[in-house]
């Protein structure tokens, strides 16, 4: 029955929030002689939520809004250097090693053999891209989808990009709001494997979870079982 | 023969390069008061050239080399509201109208009628896709890719996805590098288009260019004679 498995990428394959916090404790460390850590936390949210309808997701973006939180905070009295540092935190970002997350590889390989098997992924398309040929994942997959944002007519026009029945496609991803309840609502299969922490633009309330039916499993390599199991 | 035309969308579909050299014109005067115009321009030159590795092509990895050169050449005494300034620019540049080349709207629907079109556009996804959404042409299109890098590879790639033979398709662009001499070399047409000003990093050889065999037009509205001869 189920001929495409598609997985996302952060935080499914592969650590990417991770980066992102210990980025932010870097940031708040750096600037924790004008401001209390909290305050530069929560100024620096605001920003990034302000910012996402110019930038988008993805390292640069998020590079230009620690630059204007630091700007802002500060009155302007930020020092050259001090940028100077964000955006060297912004290079680390993007050239920092991929650790794969627990059993990723294994799923990959072995789903790869009987299933067309793709990355759909939201984010920067150079960022994901290399992140991707970083990962040496790259290999197992036939296909590599990045797109802007995750919805319900993003996913069905992928659906009918590659020609594939909704039945037939099953999504796996940390994101109930990304990866499950737009795949869901065009008829196709989801499977939730839920991250340590969940970032705040992906949560969703349990009442729009609990209107829609997907699996949750704890781990990758219990993917393998389900399918098994099918 | 010709079953599948895609364009080039910065410089090809609208103006693009426009916007990047009136902002450096903005950027070079908020800084006049540090340095001379031309040193300026050369350093932040050179800055976009060595980041690109790091941020790849658009507008949030230009305006991050924006602020770094704005450091750099200040030693740090740039001031908070002048990088602010500069992060003001990204935004305008990101949410610019999009003026849309002379005859490139009649061209793009009457071609729309007759062949498979599309856009293949190197860049930043979200950018790029904000701005076919802002560009009323986005309907006329069957497919739209965007890429990080423009090559030989890139291209077989894309016909393979698209099941095209190389013989019926056909790119037209403003860049000989980036638009005519991969795709002539996988054995596909091209017309190059060139626009009013060229970018440093898209230069080829005349000698790199003469080693291929494509058509160079004038204008868009020329494609549909052209076509019409074949």
């Amino acid at each position: 029955m189920i001929k495409t498995i598609a997985f996302d990428a952060d935080d499914t394959l592969w650590h990417n929030e991770r980066i992102f916090l210990s980025t932010k404790e870097k940031y708040k460390k750096l600037l924790s002689k004008y401001h209390d850590k909290n305050w530069i936390e929560e100024r620096l949210d605001k920003t990034e939520m302000r910012n996402i309808k110019h930038f988008g997701y993805g390292v640069k973006g998020f590079t230009l809004s620690m630059i204007e939180t630091a700007i802002e905070l500060t009155e302007g009295r930020v020092k050259g250097e001090e940028i100077n540092e964000i955006i060297a935190y912004s290079k680390e970002m993007l050239s920092s090693p991929i650790e794969v997350l627990e059993g990723v590889e294994e799923t990959i390989k072995e789903v790869s053999e009987n299933y067309h098997i793709m990355v759909i992924t939201k984010g920067d398309l150079f960022d994901q891209e290399a992140k991707l040929a970083r990962s040496g994942l790259g290999d197992y997959f036939d296909d590599f989808e990045v797109v802007s944002e995750k919805n319900k007519l993003v996913y069905k026009k992928i659906l009918s990009k590659y020609e594939i029945e909704p039945n037939s496609f099953l999504m796996i991803g940390n994101s109930l709001k990304s990866d499950i309840l737009p795949v869901v609502d065009n008829g196709a299969h989801a499977i939730h494997i839920p991250y340590e922490t969940e970032w705040f633009h992906e949560m969703v309330t349990d009442e729009e979870a609990k209107k829609r039916e997907f699996i949750s499993l704890r781990k990758m390599n219990l993917v393998i079982d389900w399918l098994e199991n099918l």
